[in-house]
């Protein structure tokens, strides 16, 4: 702990660093940032756009770049995205901003923030457009955390053909998140056509009964391959389940 | 009516005939049975035998045989077979008894019986073993509405190149009633395949959360591809639908 | 395959409709179009529109009709209607637009394009001005496909005696559409009285308890005549069925 | 308070009449009997048999046989008959048991007992025999506050003209309990052709999706017509809020 | 039906009018009005406002003016309203427009219009101001079909003196309405305290677990005393059904 | 540490004993028993019953009995309790046997075991015959935890007068525990009466919809009085909360 | 009452006053506020201003005051807060507006109000800023019946060690409010830690399956640790329910 | 194809053998057996007890041990495990069976049959007894499948520091399949605190709301740490999921 102050005292710590060293965590005024979390979970801590105002999303994000090196944000809408780009810019940091528009995912990095680099490859299956938000959301995060992301779309069952030319590929690839629309029947064909680990992401889309993604849930749990789920729309924790999956088939776990 | 009046003064028509042909029902001591409906709606009336006593279902059977030349009963449980077998023997009714043990349906024909034949195909397609039941009872409903019904059975999506080997032939038959157990992929698989009307019929298979046919019901209601479908287990319905299909295509209605 | 590539290098095929017949698909900004969809399972692709931007939707729409010929929009807004014809007179598509308001159906066909052409009959049932839109997507499509379409409406069973009247007119019909509003009743009572396939469409009228159309589903689902059902306002799919047992009847698939 | 017990001593009163007419309950081994309750609400108690012992049921009526004249359970099977039957002798009550066997319905009463006797009508209509049950039950308990019961059976709307050639019996009573089983139509039905008021009676037949009533309920909820409903298999709350409607016409509350 | 052509020629009879006498029903631009609906069902049609357009609503509601002398609207906005009124002063219809703003109930009578007169009274009862808008809609009904209705507000079960002291007047009344927002404790408690037949009517006040009156209908289901109940919010099927009992005491079904 | 080894050494603790003070809990062959519990959250260990074999419900009570004094099991049927008094014969335990065969709780102390007791008051209220059981384990829980407990019977709301009657007593108590069975308008009606804290504990009795203790549930949740619950039948945990209460209230935690 | 209507005339009780003291509540124009329920049932009433006007908002808590002294309102906007700024304002109350935004609670005193004072203490508890609404409801309400209020905030499970290390701060505590967000682990982890009585507070954060609440709510109804709840983001009821722990700690009740 | 054909002429290969060899699938009485899939997909087909007879237990284990050199069956009875033992007597076969009663896993193996051999670590964790099932059941799978498994058991948040003390040895293995009973807080909790991936097994304890698992896996799905989930007591799923994530780590898919 000593070191730590010294180095505040130094000026090679900012106030902040030293706080998320010695706590775990960094207080700001939206609360506190769980600054450990990445070197204690394997996942980076992101900020859940939904539900905070512009100010709130950009005050967390810049700790996490202050204390982390990087800040990722997720479902965030433009008025957010503005909000932290003006921050950046504000405070003078050293940093780019990256926004992906269809996952609605930001990521700030510090321009000395070295990424993680995973030795294992992590596939991202969409069957049709509608998906294309929370698989982009997963892909995001597995490549934020190290591996490389190989994305394979429009592969809906409804033209099955399209699936089995890809099958090789899929093969290839040490986990696959498997985005399901509709009544999510693409995870159970892909897992039963691979020997690779398959996560199967539900997505909200669909109408009437089952709709909002549930048949697409249901579908995964009762599924008669094998494979394990996540939440409706659950981009984020997908893409970090794959990339813990890639930690530990690259061995830095 | 005094055509029919006169057919039972002169021992042409049983009392029991009479009545149907006049009300469109005849009245036994476990209920009214509707004796007009083939006629009306094109779909036999069939018993369905749970909750009901082993002497209820062989009354209404043999009310059935008696009014129409044939009884169907479903969901029979082996008290029940016994008692139509022994009021057939009792009642000295020229007739043969038809019990398929998987499905639990039986059927009574008259010996004077001539069942419907129609120059039209219904397909029934399983995933597994634990589809049997339902399909078995489609298949016995579709064949006794006069259709020719081809099987095709163990073509789950867990292993889905057996299903591609099959879809010339799915394609020449005129409908297809498709199993859905578990998650209830294959019927949407199926009718991305071929450009024949596939009815649902999802399966009481799986456990847990979307267990009992739901997860499979709502798959179906969700479906990315075209298809209609009936109610969990509801073998009887779906064969009968499919029947209905078979007559128009027959030009039978 | 060399055939396809003579014939877009003389300009009798465009690309597009080259890609569509080599690959089954086409590829234009907003997403893969599958072009051989209507061939495969006789259904023409349609384009959902609901969560997709007017962009998006007149895109696809133009691809399919420089694919197949034609383009179906389902559930289309005022924005998309507008992106459609201002691409259609920029392309100087030889093509018309047709916008039915009522059912958010749009169909833009080109000068050349041959519809399918039945000989069958498909009628569409409703009980009351609320089925009015899904109704409507029903009857499009099935026209679409080929079929003559009857609509009979205003029969709903809290005054029966108007739906008696029609019962003749319903049984000469090859298949029904039947729209099933609040309770759901109607396809019940319907396909008590004919010898015809009646397809149940859920509506999502009424409101509190079962609201949202899930009592008219589950009333279907356990309807006491044979029919069998779609998804709740599933307009698209209840027509395109009764398309299927249509062409069906027509001796077309 | 000085009459009661100056009877008690008499010997003119019981001292369980006593106790029901000072504290509008009595005391038994099974727990308290609520004897007051035809007096202050107009219904009658009944001992719910479910779930108690056959000397619980048998104890509570010889109770209400004591302090009302009359004892009535529900859903008894045939050992709490027994016990009934074994106590009634036992303790040489005047008194005669009713069972009634398919409605699972028992009453017993003293000789000196005067039944309610009401000049309004109550109807209980049913579709088939699986609502026998239920409506028995509902018949009981409104006979049983004085109404005339009027049954009518087997007019299911799988075969509507039998319902119709009763329309005009059905709209010269009071009030109506219409069972409603499968997807719960009858009632829906009914409602629109009388002028009488309708309660609907949900019954847990059917299976799969919306079984166990829950179609029947949330259509009754639902229903395009006017009428109100108890829940699945609540004869006896039908019957006697049809025994209640009766009592208004009637004059007597 | 001669009369009715003869009088049309002659003045006495609108077209509108002859069409509803011979039809059961008027055509309008809106769609089809059940003229008789009244007649036979004892409850006058009534135009259900959510859904429709401003012009739709006006429409019927002006059709059931020159067809049976009133126009009854719920859940009309104010654009609905002003649409009527317009209609009404563009056709010089001799008519008062009654609008409760609470309740959202719209009533137009012509001015020789007679309105039923029923000797039978009905109460509708609220716990508090969330209760309003339904129990406005139930009042305005079943006076609309004649009854004498008195309204006893704010009596909630937290506070249940004020409950107590009404239960006399409560007695005295013929059918009770009784709301059920919240936890739905009300009808329950006043079912047990008075002869007279309840209906409850579940409100959608509340949130979270059981919200949107859920928590309400299903605690009035299982109510412990007798009573029935209608879905949730629906005020004219409540007091629809109360006038329908009152109609029966009145002795005029 | 090195105390509770010589204490072992000595004889003055059993090896079971040891573990317990040392790891905090004890290990048998049935599993671990969580032995302090008591003291750190200040409810005593409880074998549930129910899913258990009677060998592995006495393992652990004995267990328990040997590490704590005293050893509580929840749910028993006749062959736990039977095995637990074979267990105490067998090893000679100084111990009385206390079975609640009503509420299937059974109590085994140690004849040096010292109760606890605290000076604060519970009180169980209950409405009728069906909710006993868990009224009584809620009972048996704040007992041993040392509260007095005063039990307030048969005053369900469909006969308030007798509740009313009882509103100064509980006024005086601590904290109530108030079951609800059916619609579970009991708890809510005790709150608006008395400034105690009332814990609802829904009963699973009724049937249909909202059967098995849902409706009581939700109507807890939506209770326009103060309170709050458990799960349906949760009368363990609804004593002990009330016994944490009465902690509170004593001073001791 | 002579007392009261005599301090009426000498102008030392307003005539609102007046009414509470004798009739228990009062009235105003937006309906009638119960101002004796904080005397008998140890809460204080209190405006739930969603779905009231500004007016009825601005209207009720001016009652409040006049009766009791305080006003406090719920979920409250900012145009009901203006409504009540200016109300104060124009009928110059001597009392002070006291608006917490975030949790949406407004509290007005007159200026001789005495608030109550329990020698108490609640702990209010969250586990990250979603949960700051309801708990700072709770919060507020705890406080307003005389409670200490401390608030420990960010104490997630997904980051354990900050919670352990406040374990014996919520151990000297006398009742706890636990937010549970999300999947709702944390009250389940604090009443496994603690001897103080937990009160879960489930909060509609999350989303897909189990979102809005319904798995934190049914997570917090299993708990392996005893705990009771109330609905999802009821703050007030839970800080109403820690409240009259408080007061039975305190021995006020 | 020719090779598999002469080898069966020279008795190398049993018929069974050749036909998984050359179709993929053997055919028995009692259904197909997918004995390519370990192969194709990674995890050895097995067969699933419940619901079937033990004659089809024992023809569908005989086959895999033929065509695979092992037979696997989970949800095994005692009859069927005798069958298995009866069959593999009968026919001589030179295998060993190993029955695991508690999680009713089945796993016969051919003397000569090689199982797989990962160098990766996979962990299985339960809060308590109740999890041993299913827990039991993942643990026999991804044994079978070649990963080292290592069992932490009875470490339930309701007692924390048997938790933490674990977490060293936790993150050191390469993935965890954590139980998740009652309100499943265990798995959450875990993923807070290592940087393993970890697949929740919510497991069917608990009763009244959420029961049956249903709350476990809903919180599961809403966790705020990052996890997968597999269906309620779907240990086989969970198992084989860990397992091909084992199966990434060594490197052998």
């Amino acid at each position: 702990m000593r070191d730590i102050l010294e180095a505040v005292a130094a000026g090679d710590l900012t106030p902040a660093q030293a706080e998320a060293e010695l706590r775990g965590y960094a207080t700001g005024e939206a609360g506190r940032f769980d600054a450990a979390r990445e070197q204690r979970s394997g996942v980076p801590e992101a900020v859940y756009g939904e539900g905070k105002t512009p100010d709130e999303v950009a005050e967390l994000v810049a700790t996490a770049v202050e204390t982390t090196g990087r800040g990722i944000a997720t479902r965030v809408d433009d008025a957010a995205v503005a909000a932290v780009r003006e921050r950046v810019a504000d405070e003078h940091l050293d940093a780019t901003v990256d926004h992906r528009e269809r996952s609605r995912v930001l990521i700030v990095r510090a321009d000395d923030f070295e990424p993680p680099d995973l030795d294992a490859t992590v596939g991202v299956v969409t069957g049709g457009t509608a998906d294309a938000g929370p698989a982009g959301e997963a892909e995001a995060i597995a490549a934020a955390m190290g591996a490389t992301v190989e994305r394979v779309h429009d592969v809906g069952v409804a033209s099955i053909v399209r699936l089995l030319d890809q099958v090789d590929d899929l093969r290839d690839l040490d986990v696959l998140v498997v985005a399901a629309g509709r009544e999510g029947a693409l995870p159970t064909v892909v897992a039963g056509l691979v020997d690779t680990p398959v996560i199967g992401l539900p997505v909200a889309s669909g109408y009437g009964h089952g709709g909002d993604g549930e048949a697409a849930l249901s579908g995964l749990l009762q599924s008669c391959t094998v494979l394990s789920t996540v939440n409706v729309d659950a981009g984020f924790v997908a893409g970090a389940q794959a990339g813990l999956v890639a930690r530990a088939v690259d061995g830095s776990n």
